[in-house]
């Protein structure tokens, strides 16, 4: 028993050594993507490069092993640290299979490609990006057959994100949704639309970024162990449970971009700074799945902040910052406003239904790419292809296409179908915190959204990794992931939105 | 001759990888006192103390010794290779005496206590930070006996940011400079004071923050290779040659606070921009000392930033930011008006003069809590005294006595003596410019700072650490330090600006 002890706090103590040179590794690169002057981009990639050999090098090294497998064999551990042993011999035993050289030149070519990324969207050029973007791909491929894989080589890559995800289970579930997916999209479409041109209007710079500071401090996010920059691309970055940092972008000409994503990412803020503090840099300190973390932003972007109720309440708080922009408009056309279905070009500001589309075919690109059947030149084209097939429209830039999510910069392959189960997940969660939180609904319209955080403080966020998506699904709603939950959520509030009935 | 090339590439990466995660711990400092939120600092602590451990170690492993040891006999290695080695097993034998559970435990109090001394700056109250700031005094108590001392404990210290410096060197030093100090001193007190009560005018922050955006633009600042940010206390630090971070802070009614503190920094940092890129992480892309780090803040701040010529240029400039404010003063005015000497609270306003006596009580006060003849306890009142003796003022509050700087709650216990030391530095280098450079004086008149930066990046910036400061000093100007061009330079300057004689 004693000896146990002493053998769970040697454990705890390495595996919170290794965390803290991840989360500074995370600090640096939040640092890249906020702050960091141009001309540092090599040095800050070999730093980045040596924090993430050395985290490496430390959790595969056979003393970790061995380790593990002692205290996997011991009787006297409890539930929690059981759990956590079972999850880092897990990891332990994935992370093994790739070499530290390899760990290295990952994340140097991902440090530097972020930097040609941001580049070649500015400049509005898939050519700055393609050389380090193959380079990439490639790493991706090596590091799938490292890792090993049955079935396709890109499940390699999506259990990375989402544990057990395959492309067989992808594939089956993109098919079922397409056609209900499709058919409402046709109802929507024969319907008069709503105006939304309002939203273009002028929105001064410092004003949206005060709103959204306003708006995610009243969801719930804390600025004692958090804050907000602007970059690039909207992200969520966390170095502990008591710091999590957003990101946003503002638009002048555009209030949604900055808004939704400010919800977006305070979702998964709000996750993380959930996560069980005394967990620190144990499994369970961590989140359960990237499909889990999406459940929770998207929960909040669309299921929260694009419901009647919640602009109810918030639109004269907006009004007092947008007067001439928004005087003439009133909380519930402006809620139908923003909820406005539309086949568009960019995969963040798109409505809830076209959104999954977007997934789709990055998707299918990512696949293509992993198995080698499309090639890093196509994208552009093989990216307009697939806009014009799903969604039936034209791309005109790189800008505006193959070059709009900052992901693949990040080596960030298998990442994309987490978002669309994450709004699955969301749909079905948010269906369980209606039936067991009495007068949710009524609390959104008078802005309280204290009792739903709660729900998901207890439901979700306080038990870290310890269960794995289906598990935490079934928990709380009873059964495993079942998109007629979202599309029942899509057909009653786009039937109310547009007036109409099947 | 093979193998040595493969042992010195060894060395380098082995030396690349050590600065990466010791600049690492940089950026998260860095952060920690720029943007951090305040649950943070716990685990802001513990990953700092992670990355100082872990760097410290695998720079004391003995395979490093043996390895420094092995390339010190090679015969192999160019001027450059060999004096690399030469510092660096330097440093591999003082540091190996440190213990890392030491270098971590340091590390921890010393992000710990920042945060005790930001609050109890806040607060204006000396009992807030005493614990911590005891705590950490024993640690450098320890660090001293650890690492061994002869003549003084202080002395172990002090050879951390000066090598070679002591207590008996300092001590004639300051003995040396007191009395022609006062003596210009007194006769300065004879003279009829100018007036600068428009420094205190309402300067607006933000037009603070530009100009002095623009001013360390001039100067040469570097902003692809570095910004600048507020900060509690204005600092420099550094991720690389092409990463140089500055801060400075804003009163918004003392000009003077954020001006020259921006210059300060700048002086700082245009040093570390120009140290050689191509020894990233190895000794001789560091700088020499950190007297002569001083020397270049110094000089930058005062030589340059308080002449005559510099603001004949500038000021027309300043104007232009705050017509109401200067509206009513002359570059000539407002020349002797920011040199105007007077003993005052805050060393980092202090006139060239009388800053010298800020930086002798810091150092008694040092000395004594070294080698115990201070205590920690004792710190407000001994230095009220110190004030009293030594600048014949009252300190009316800890915020504007003992609480004012930074560097006891980052461990720097040895690093104020540089100060002196910078501005000795800064005088007899200055000196040596001025004779070198061909019409160094008109150039600063028409604001065209390049060929003084030029000149000190090759006397200074580019040999990084190959010469001690004294050599450096031996190199630009022929002598060992001499404070008699400080004097010298001080009467001419005073003696114009207050119109007198001896």
């Amino acid at each position: 028993m004693a000896s146990t002890r002493k053998l769970y706090s040697k454990y705890k103590e390495q595996m919170q050594q290794i965390a803290d040179i991840r989360y500074a590794a995370a600090v640096l690169q939040w640092d890249q993507e906020t702050y960091m002057p141009a001309r540092s981009i090599g040095h800050r990639a070999r730093q980045i490069a040596t924090l993430s050999e050395t985290a490496h090098k430390l959790f595969t090294a056979k003393k970790t092993g061995q380790l593990l497998e002692t205290l996997a064999g011991s009787g006297d551990l409890s539930e929690e640290e059981r759990k956590n042993i079972e999850l880092s011999l897990y990891d332990y035993n994935k992370l093994k299979k790739l070499p530290a050289t390899f760990v290295r030149a990952m994340s140097e070519a991902v440090s530097k490609s972020y930097q040609y990324w941001a580049h070649a969207k500015a400049a509005n050029s898939f050519e700055t990006f393609e050389d380090p973007l193959d380079k990439l791909i490639h790493l991706k491929r090596r590091e799938a057959s490292q890792l090993g894989w049955e079935g396709h080589p890109y499940n390699a890559l999506l259990n990375d994100y989402e544990r057990g995800c395959t492309v067989s289970f992808l594939d089956a579930a993109f098919s079922g949704l397409r056609p209900p997916l499709s058919a409402l999209l046709s109802s929507i479409a024969r319907q008069p639309q709503v105006d939304n041109a309002f939203l273009q209007k002028h929105y001064p710079r410092e004003l949206q970024w005060q709103f959204g500071l306003e708006i995610i401090k009243k969801l719930g996010f804390d600025f004692e162990a958090g804050r907000q920059d602007i970059s690039e691309h909207p992200f969520t970055t966390s170095f502990s449970s008591t710091d999590v940092r957003v990101t946003t972008r503002i638009s002048e000409n555009d209030f949604s971009n900055m808004c939704w994503s400010c919800i977006h990412e305070t979702g998964h803020a709000l996750y993380e700074q959930g996560l069980p503090a005394e967990e620190y840099g144990l499994p369970l300190g961590e989140y359960s799945s990237l499909s889990i973390h999406e459940s929770q932003s998207r929960l909040w972007e669309n299921n929260v902040g694009r419901s009647q109720g919640f602009w109810q309440h918030h639109f004269p708080l907006l009004l007092t910052y947008f007067p001439e922009q928004l005087g003439s408009t009133d909380p519930v056309h402006f809620y139908k406003a923003i909820n406005r279905v539309q086949a568009s070009l960019i995969r963040t500001e798109a409505d809830e239904l076209t959104y999954h589309f977007h997934v789709m075919i990055r998707y299918e690109l990512e696949k293509g790419l992993i198995e080698g059947s499309v090639k890093t030149h196509d994208i552009p084209a093989f990216w307009n292809e697939l806009y014009e097939k799903y969604l039936g429209i034209g791309v005109p830039d790189d800008r505006n296409g193959c070059l709009q999510d900052v992901h693949w910069s990040h080596g960030s392959f298998g990442y994309f179908p987490t978002y669309s189960l994450g709004s699955l997940y969301a749909a079905q969660f948010y269906d369980a915190a209606l039936k067991q939180i009495p007068g949710l609904e009524q609390d959104l319209q008078n802005g309280n959204t204290t009792p739903l955080l709660a729900w998901l403080r207890e439901q979700v966020h306080q038990h870290g990794r310890k269960w794995t998506s289906d598990e935490l699904c079934k928990n709380i709603t009873g059964e495993s992931l079942n998109s007629v939950y979202f599309l029942e959520y899509a057909a009653k509030k786009y039937h109310n939105i547009y007036n109409f009935t099947d």
